[in-house]
C-alpha cells in the first residue's frame, strides 16, 4: 500500500495477495541507482545519466543468451518489487490531473512489470552477464525475461499522445 | 513440457512449479485467433491480417484505463498460457541454428509474458474494452499490463540484429 494524493483511487483488495500465475526471477538487474531518489524517471534519463547497467542471468537460465550477441537492443522485463500495486488512478508529481495507471508509465500498478529498452553492449554466456548502455530500474531489481527487439514489430516512431476529443 | 526438436536443450526443471512473485489477470485479450495454426506469429503479420482485436479489462481495473485515450499506441503485456516454459534453447521451424529463448520471440519462456505494440482505436471505459487494430495472441489469452507506449523512449527505428563478430 502507498500514500495516496488528492484525486487518487485505491483498488478495494490487494493485486500482491491474488495469484493467477507464478512468474519465476531469472536474475537480477546491476545499477547504479540504490535509491529511489537517485533512479532515473525514465530510459530517456537513464541513457543521458552515462552511467551503465547489467544484467545477471542465474546459471541455470544462461543458455537462454545464446545469440543475444546479434542484437543491437534489447526489451528487458524487470519485477518492480519495491512498488505497491494497489493505485489504480493515479496523479504524477506536477502532473495536472490525476491519471489512469494503464495510461501511466508508474511503476505502482496492478502486475509491477517494468518494461526497459535498452543498447545491449556485451554478452558475457559464462558469467551470464549482458552489459547495457543504461536502465531506469534501481539496483538488485529481479529480472522477468529478455526479449531481442525488433525494429519491424517494436518501433513505432509516429506513436503520439494527444487529445483525441480534440483532434476526432 | 513441450516437444523437443534437434539442438533443443530443456532446464532441469519446470519454470511453472516455481512463484518468486504472483501475476494477477486483469482481464483478457479477444482476437480472431482460435487455434494456434491461424494466430500471426507477430506483429507485423497480425497488422496484415486486417483482423482487429479488442482486450476485456476486469471491472475493478476499469478506472485505470482513464486517459488512455491520449495514446495513439499500447504496450500490451499478457499471460502465454497455453506455452511451455522449459525450453531454454530451442530451434524455430526454418531456423538454421538453434538459439538461446532470450534471443527468440518463442511464447516458450520461463515466464511466458508476451509483448504487443498495437494501435488503440478506440476505449469504452464504462465496458472496459480497448479496440486494437490488430494482435498476434490467441483468443482468450489472459491479460497483464496496458501500458503507454512512447516513442521518445520506445522506438528505436535503427536497432538491428546483425552477426557482432562479423561486423566488430
Amino acid at each position: 500500500m502507498t500514500e495516496q494524493r488528492e484525486g487518487e483511487i485505491a483498488l478495494p483488495f490487494d493485486p500482491g495477495t491474488g495469484s493467477d500465475a507464478a512468474i519465476v526471477f531469472i536474475g537480477r538487474v546491476h545499477s547504479a541507482w540504490r535509491e529511489r531518489a537517485d533512479c532515473p524517471k525514465n530510459m530517456v534519463a537513464a541513457r543521458e545519466s552515462g552511467q551503465r547497467a547489467s544484467l545477471k542471468v542465474d546459471e541455470a537460465y544462461r543458455p537462454g543468451l545464446i545469440g543475444l550477441e546479434r542484437a543491437s537492443h534489447a526489451i528487458v522485463l524487470t519485477w518492480l518489487d519495491r512498488s505497491a500495486r494497489n493505485l489504480i488512478v493515479q496523479k504524477p508529481r506536477h502532473a495536472g490531473a490525476p491519471s489512469g495507471v494503464f495510461a501511466l508509465r508508474s511503476p505502482v500498478r496492478p502486475n509491477p512489470v517494468g518494461l526497459h529498452i535498452c543498447r545491449i553492449l556485451s554478452v558475457d554466456h559464462e558469467q551470464g552477464v549482458v552489459e547495457l548502455e543504461a536502465i531506469d530500474v534501481l539496483d538488485k531489481t529481479p529480472l522477468v525475461d529478455i526479449k531481442p527487439y525488433f525494429a519491424s514489430t517494436d518501433s513505432i516512431p509516429d506513436a503520439v499522445r494527444t487529445d483525441r476529443e480534440a483532434t476526432a
